[in-house]
C-alpha cells in the first residue's frame, strides 16, 4: 500500500483492532454462564464489569473510555433504543412521580451530596457540588439493563427508567453550570441559572419533537423499510448533536425524540413488520455497546487512585445512599398523597437501592477541566461510588426483589404469560394446517402428522395453564387487564393503520381507552 | 464540558456530522423515486452516484474518501453480506468458470489494458500495467448491487457475484505486486510472484476458513442471538484484519469466512430465527454502507482532472472493454468445452457489459504511493473509467438484459411459488365474498359476477399448477419444506408479536424447531 495512507491506515486499524478486542473479550464473557451455570445469576452488564476489573487488576487495558467517546458515540444508541421501548400510556400514568424524581430528586441529590462532604471530608464546596453532581445521575443504562435481565415488573421498571432517561438531562445540566462556577467564569443567580436551565431543557425538548414528529410524519409518505430504519439512526444521532450545538440537552433531545419515534411515528408511519425490524435492530445496537461500556467500566479502574480516595468514596458511598432514600420514601410519599400514585414501600425500596450509577458518572466525572486540582480526586471518587453501585447493590438488587417478594409473584406471571403465548402460537399453526389442507401439493399423511404434533402440544399447555390457574387466583384478574389492553392496542392499531393509508386523515382516540378508564375509576 | 476534552470531541462530532449528512442526503435520494416516477427507472446506487456528481459539479464535497476507509470500514461488511448470502450450491455448480474468470481473467485484464495504455496512450509500462492492476477488479459492490436491483437470474448473479468477490482479491494482490515494482524496490521474478501471489491467497482462504469454521463450530453450542449476530460483526471486521496483517488478502478471507457462516455456520448454529434477524441486519448493514459509498464516488470527482485526462481515459475505457469481452467469451468457451458450463452468449453478453468497476478501483488508485509521479493520472483515469461503467454500463445493462430475453424469464419454483400465492389470495378473496353475502348494500347481481371471475382465475391457476408439478418433480420437496417453514415462521412471529407489545418479556425458542430438527436427521 501506499506510503501516505501508512499512517491513517495504522491509525483505523488500531483502533478497529482494539474495539474488535473488546468486543472478543466481550462476547467470550455472555457465552461464560452457558459454560459455568453459577454465573448465570450474575446479570451480563455485571459479569461484563467484573471481567474488566479483573483486566484491569493485571494492568491490561483496553481502550481509554474519553468523555466524547461515552457522550457523542455510545449514549445516544442507548438512550434512544430505551426511549423507543419506553410505552407512553405506561409513563404517563406514572409522569407525576417521574419527574418529580428527575428534577427534585437530583436537586436533592447534588445539594446533600455536597453538603455530606463538604462537612465530613473536608471537601472544598466547588468540588463537593461537582461530585454532587456527576453522582445524580442514575445511569439509564445500568439501570435498565440490570431491571431488563431481572425481569422486574412493568410498572417498577417505567418508573425507574422514566427517572433514569430524565435525570440524566438534568444532572448533565447541573454539572455544565456548576463547572462554569467551580472556573470562576460564572457566578451563581438564581434567576439565571434557572433560565439557564430551562433554555437548556426546553431546546432538548423542542429539537427532539420537531426531528420525531418530523421524520414520523415523513416515513409516513413511503414504504420503504430499510430507508425508516436508517433514519431512526439518523435521528438518534442528528438530534443529539445539532441540540447539543444549538445549546440545547442532547440528552434530553434523544430521549423525546426516541419516545415520539418508538410511540407515535412506528405506528403510523411503519408498517408492523418494519416495526418488529426496526426494534430488533435497536435491541442489537443496544446489546452491542452496552458489551463495550461495561467491559471498559471495569477495564478502567486506576486501584492506586482508588486506594488514595478510599475514605472520600467510603463517605459518598453513604452520601449518595442517604440523599437517594431521603428523596425516594419523601418525594414518593408526596406523589402518592397528590396524585395517588400508590408507590408502595417495597416499590420504594427497590427504587432506591436500585438506583444505579454508570457511565453518564463517569463520562461527566471525566470532562472535568484539568486547571482544576481537584480532578483526580474527583474522578477516583466516582469510579469507586459507580464500582459499588454495580457491584455491590446491582448484585444484591436480585435477592432484595425477591425478599421483596417483588420477583416471585412476577415469574409465575410470566410462566403463565409465556403459557398462553405459546397456546396462541400454536393455535395459529393449527388454523393455518386446517386451512392448507385443501392444498392437495401436500400429502395428507404429513398434514396428519404435523396436526397430531401439535395437538398434544397444546393439550399439554392447557393443563399447564389451568394448574397455574388453580394456584394463583389472582392470575384471572391480571389476565383480564391485560386482555383490555391488547384489545385497546388492536384498536389503536387499526387506527393508526388507517392513518398510515391515507384512508384518515387524523389520529382518533381510541373509544376503548376512555371506557377503560371509566373501569379503573 | 472541558477544555482538554473540547477539541477531541469537535473532531469527533464533526466527523459524525459529516457522515449524518452525507447519510440524509443519501436517504434523500432513496425517496426520490416516489415523488418522481420517472426516477424508478434508474438503480438506487446508480442514482446515488448522479447526486453525488451534481454536488461535486457545485463543488460540494461531503467527506474525503481515503483508501483506508474503503478497505478497512467499507468493505469488509459488504464482501461479508455478498458472501453470506452466496448459496454455495449454485456457486459449487458454476466453480470453474468462475475460478477461471477470477484468476485468468484478471491476468488478460492487466496485461491487455497496459498494453493497450503503453502503446496507444504512450504511457510507461509501470504506469500502464498498475492502470490495468486497479481497473481489472470488477467491483461485488456495484454490480451486485444492480444485480439485484435488476432481479437478474439467479445464475447469472451468481456467476458475476462469484467472480466479482474472487478477483478482487486477486486484483489487489496483482496491485501491490506491481507498486513494488513501480517503486523499484523489486524486480520481476516469475516464481517468487507466483509463490507471493499463492501466499497472499492461501493466508487468505486459511484464515477465512479457520475463523468461519471455528466461529460456525461455537455457535453450535450456545443458542444466545445477540451474541451470535455480534459474533458475525466480528468476524467480517476481525477476519479482514487478521488476514492482512499476517500478509494474506484481507479480501479473500472475508469472502471465504463469510460464505463459510452464511451456508454452513448459519445452519448447524443458528436458529432459524437468529439466521432470519441476522440475514435482515446484515441487508441493513449492506444498504448502509452503499448508500455512502456510491453517493461518495460521484461527490469525488474532480471534473478539471478528468478533462485534462480525457484521452487516456477514452483509450482506457476501449481497453477494459475489449479486455473484458476477450475474457468473458474466451474463457466462457473454454469452460463450456471443459466443464460443459452452457454459458450461452446471451449471458455471456451480460457478463461482459455488466462487468462494473467501482469502489475497489478507486481504494488501489487512491493508494498509489504520492511518490510516483503518474498517480494524478492514475486517479483521474480510474475515476473516469469507473464513473463511464457505472452511468453508462450500469444505465444500459437493464435495457440489455431486456433485448437479451434474460428478464423475463423466471425460474419454475419461483413461477410456481408465485402461482400458489396467488390461489391463496384468490381463495382468501372468494372466502371474503361469502361471507358479505348478507351484506345488503352491495346488490348480489355484482357478487355473482365477481365470484365468477375470481373462481375462473383459480380454475386456471390451478391448471398451471398441475401442469408445472408434472414439469418438474422435486417440487413437491421443496414446496413441503416451504410449508415448514412457514409454519415455523408462524409460530416465532406469534412470538415475536407477543415480546414486541410488551405481553412477554423474553423471547421463546419455537417448538416446531425442534420437531423439524429431528425430521431432517
Amino acid at each position: 500500500m501506499s506510503l501516505e495512507t501508512v499512517a491513517g491506515e495504522a491509525l483505523i486499524q488500531q483502533n478497529l483492532e482494539r474495539f474488535l478486542l473488546v468486543l472478543t473479550v466481550s462476547l467470550s464473557v455472555a457465552t461464560l454462564p452457558q459454560i459455568f451455570s453459577w454465573v448465570r445469576q450474575i446479570p451480563y452488564t455485571l459479569l461484563l464489569v467484573i471481567v474488566g476489573l479483573a483486566l484491569a487488576f493485571v494492568d491490561v487495558r483496553l481502550v481509554n473510555l474519553s468523555p466524547e467517546l461515552i457522550l457523542s458515540i455510545f449514549l445516544p444508541p442507548l438512550l434512544f433504543e430505551a426511549a423507543w421501548n419506553l410505552r407512553w400510556p405506561d409513563l404517563k400514568r406514572d409522569l407525576f412521580p417521574v419527574v418529580l424524581y428527575a428534577i427534585v430528586g437530583v436537586v436533592i441529590s447534588v445539594l446533600g451530596i455536597a453538603f455530606a462532604l463538604n462537612q465530613w471530608a473536608a471537601i472544598p464546596l466547588t468540588t463537593a457540588l461537582l461530585l454532587g453532581a456527576s453522582l445524580s445521575a442514575t445511569d439509564p443504562v445500568s439501570v435498565i439493563a440490570l431491571f431488563r435481565e431481572l425481569g422486574v415488573d412493568k410498572r417498577l421498571s417505567t418508573l425507574m427508567e422514566g427517572e433514569s432517561l430524565f435525570n440524566d438531562g438534568v444532572a448533565v445540566v447541573a454539572f455544565s453550570l456548576l463547572v462554569g462556577l467551580a472556573l470562576g467564569t460564572d457566578d451563581f443567580e438564581l434567576r439565571r441559572t434557572v433560565a439557564e436551565f430551562v433554555g437548556f431543557v426546553g431546546i432538548g425538548v423542542g429539537v427532539g419533537s420537531l426531528i420525531g414528529f418530523g421524520i414520523s410524519f415523513l416515513t409516513q409518505r413511503f414504504d420503504l423499510p430499510l430507508v425508516e430504519q436508517s433514519l431512526t439512526l439518523v435521528s438518534a444521532y442528528g438530534t443529539y448533536l445539532i441540540t447539543e450545538e444549538l445549546g440545547g440537552s442532547g440528552v434530553i433531545g434523544v430521549v423525546m425524540a426516541g419516545m415520539i419515534l418508538g410511540n407515535f411515528g412506528s405506528r403510523i408511519g411503519m408498517n408492523p413488520r418494519t416495526r418488529l425490524i426496526v426494534t430488533e435492530f435497536w435491541e442489537f445496537l443496544a446489546f452491542f455497546v452496552n458489551s463495550i461500556v461495561f467491559l471498559l467500566i471495569g477495564d478502567q479502574i486506576q486501584f492506586a487512585s482508588l486506594g488514595n480516595n478510599l475514605d472520600t468514596i467510603a463517605i459518598t458511598i453513604a452520601a449518595v445512599a442517604v440523599t437517594r432514600a431521603v428523596s425516594i420514601y419523601l418525594l414518593g410519599g408526596f406523589s402518592n398523597w397528590v396524585v395517588e400514585s400508590n408507590i408502595n414501600w417495597q416499590e420504594r425500596t427497590v427504587l432506591w437501592w436500585g438506583g444505579l450509577r454508570g457511565s453518564v458518572s463517569i463520562a461527566l466525572a471525566l470532562s472535568v477541566p484539568i486547571i482544576l486540582d481537584a480532578r483526580e480526586e474527583i474522578i477516583a471518587t466516582v469510579f469507586g461510588v459507580v464500582l459499588f453501585t454495580l457491584l455491590v447493590q446491582g448484585l444484591t438488587t436480585k435477592p432484595l426483589l425477591k425478599a421483596l417478594n417483588l420477583l416471585g409473584e412476577q415469574s409465575q406471571k410470566q410462566q403463565y404469560l409465556e403459557a398462553i403465548a405459546r397456546r396462541i402460537a400454536l393455535t395459529r399453526v393449527l388454523e393455518r394446517l386446517e386451512e392448507e389442507k385443501r392444498r392437495p401439493d401436500i400429502d395428507p399423511e404429513y398434514y396428519r402428522y404435523q396436526k397430531s404434533l401439535v395437538e398434544g402440544q397444546i393439550k399439554e399447555l392447557e393443563r399447564e395453564i389451568e394448574e397455574l390457574r388453580s394456584q394463583e387466583p389472582d392470575l384471572q384478574e391480571f389476565v383480564r387487564e391485560k386482555f383490555r389492553e391488547e384489545l385497546l392496542a388492536i384498536e389503536a392499531d387499526t387506527y393508526a393503520e388507517f392513518v398510515r393509508s391515507g384512508r384518515l386523515n387524523r389520529e382518533l382516540a381510541p373509544f376503548l381507552q376512555d371506557v377503560i378508564q371509566e373501569e379503573k375509576t
